[in-house]
């Protein structure tokens, strides 16, 4: 019945962010009747399938679950979903697609399978893999899903000649921002930012949110032990690459609460976070990891506002020339187009054809 | 009626541009019965009064016209509406506005008035104002309606470092120009787009079209006589802005076509077109008269056009750093923002606060 599996797959719409863990969502149903249904909306709390089982109670004994992904069939942050399916006496299970996760991908299956549990897989299985684009790229990449933020002139330009860089934006935008951070597990600025703004790269609303670890490259360990980001590591955490070898200052910074890591590329830094479990990342950065976060073809989402003003001079965001020739060159996929406040906002993704391109 | 009115401002739309002249709709109601309409399309054209006075025939004896402009009351290339309302033995007319136009302002009422008309001037005179914003503001300013159009990278860039520019957007942006210019009565550009790229500037479209008078601006008579713009000067008029005294190039130019006229400064260039009887410009062109254009705060409306993509180097379409501070730097106006085929269109409009600003 396609209409579960929509409800389904609208559940799993509902998480904003899980880390490195897939969207899902699970509706369990009796008779014609739904009697549970889940989501699973943060990594290491409860699968969908959880969620839904145990609000259908008993009344998931001879019960049809739908589910947008593969009950997982092993011990990760939480026990096997498969078995919580086995045990609850679900009757038949309606799968919208294997999971592509090596440690599960038809093992789940198997296992309810083997209990005698009747399966059927593939029901609105492109909508479900939709939910889980950026999951099962970083799968294959190792890296997490990159947003790109960059607040500009029409001119593309983030300051005047005479550094002048408050604000680009009005106030509607900057707010967004903070939005726009509530919805990632990190934030990965420069230590050119950090030196320029004393940013702190928290959400600021006015409602609960979670804060996203905090991540800057720093190479030469210049960030600032009075800067914001080091003052408040202890409430917020800061994970800081760098190649330095300056044994006092890294003890002086994780006396702070920062915590070192060595830095070797970019790419090794992604890798690195997504190990770390950050699934989803927002780059928020100068014209330096600007420009080689677009170079290394890292951004899978750029979100832009344009300030509808030209600025000229030397302050622009991207500081690479192309070689061209002019039609070789990387275009991204325009999701959407806003005016917002006074300013502008366009939404992008990487070129479908793009999407495994990686150096 | 406002509905007869509103009726009129509809009708008033349908013109693109009328070059100098104000955008005007009226129409003609006889015993609730609406009997005639028109509007005024195109400059040296019949008056939109004359349309509906001539479409209601002998029915306009005894009717009520409304119109969204007072009716002239001078010998313009037509002859004075106000005199044929007389004549036509219409009763009543309401008017949305006083014509500002130091030749009417007052005196086609006055005409109306002096005849036995009964008079009404003020229903929706906000909207019909409005219609004519551009007319208006030129009146005052002596400058035509100036639509600056660029097309660049998300960077800014109009060109890659090696020179390629050729296309910066897609298809449907490149289309869309013809449309633009097909709006338009004549179409600026300067020598070093001339030399660079050779462009034709005619609306080339599966409709028929006018076609814009096409300005060039280019001091030092650099223009090559090969050039796309002079060989086609016979079929599509070109117009050039020199200080150049090297008589025999201007004489080869003239054979060919092109009108000479003194170049002193961009100002007042703009007031000599306008003197000319262009109503509404579109300015294409390089950096350097973007630049200048934007600096000299001439811009009415803005469309531009991006790719999203960056280029990087130095192919700026501005040139001019700002001083700053921030916050004083002229804002434009979004009015729309929406894909267009790959690429982006953003329409923007002078703010309005800055309307009257001019140096």
């Amino acid at each position: 019945m396609k209409q579960y599996m929509q409800q389904a797959i609208q559940l799993a719409q509902s998480a904003s962010s899980t880390g490195i863990n897939p969207r899902v969502g699970a509706v369990v149903v009796k008779d014609g009747r739904v009697v549970g249904f889940g989501a699973h909306l943060k990594a290491g709390e409860a699968h969908a399938e959880v969620h839904a089982i145990r609000m259908a109670g008993a009344a998931a004994y001879g019960a049809t679950i739908y589910v947008t992904l593969e009950p997982c069939s092993h011990h990760g942050k939480t026990p096997p979903c498969a078995d919580l399916l086995v045990e609850s006496g679900i009757k038949r299970a309606v799968i919208a697609m294997e999971d592509p996760n090596p440690l599960v991908s038809g093992r789940g299956i198997a296992r309810l399978k083997a209990a005698g549990i009747d399966v059927e897989v593939g029901l609105l299985e492109s909508e479900a893999r939709a939910l889980n684009t950026a999951f099962l790229r970083s799968l294959e990449t190792k890296r997490p899903y990159v947003i790109l933020k960059t607040a500009t002139s029409l001119d593309g330009k983030v300051a005047l000649d005479n550094g002048d860089s408050k604000w680009v934006t009005g106030t509607a935008a900057r707010r967004d921002v903070h939005e726009l951070r509530a919805t990632v597990d990190a934030v990965l600025t420069g230590v050119g930012t950090v030196l320029a703004d004393d940013p702190g790269l928290t959400v600021r609303l006015d409602r609960e949110t979670t804060q996203p670890l905090r991540i800057v490259l720093d190479r030469d360990l210049r960030t600032p032990l009075s800067s914001q980001l080091v003052r408040t590591a202890n409430d917020t955490p800061v994970l800081l690459y760098t190649t330095s070898d300056d044994q006092a200052k890294r003890e002086a910074m994780a006396t702070y609460g920062v915590e070192i890591a060595d830095y070797t590329s970019l790419g090794a830094v992604l890798q690195d976070v997504y190990a770390r479990g950050i699934g989803r990342l927002l780059v928020e950065a100068g014209p330096t990891l600007v420009t080689s976060i677009l170079d290394g073809q890292f951004v899978d989402e750029w979100v832009m506002y344009q300030s509808p003003r030209v600025f000229g001079g030397k302050g622009g965001f991207y500081r690479s020339p192309q070689d061209g020739p002019l039609e070789t060159i990387e275009r991204f996929d325009v999701r959407s187009v806003e005016t917002f406040g006074t300013d502008i906002k366009l939404i992008m993704r990487k070129e479908e054809s793009n999407v495994h391109g990686n150096r």
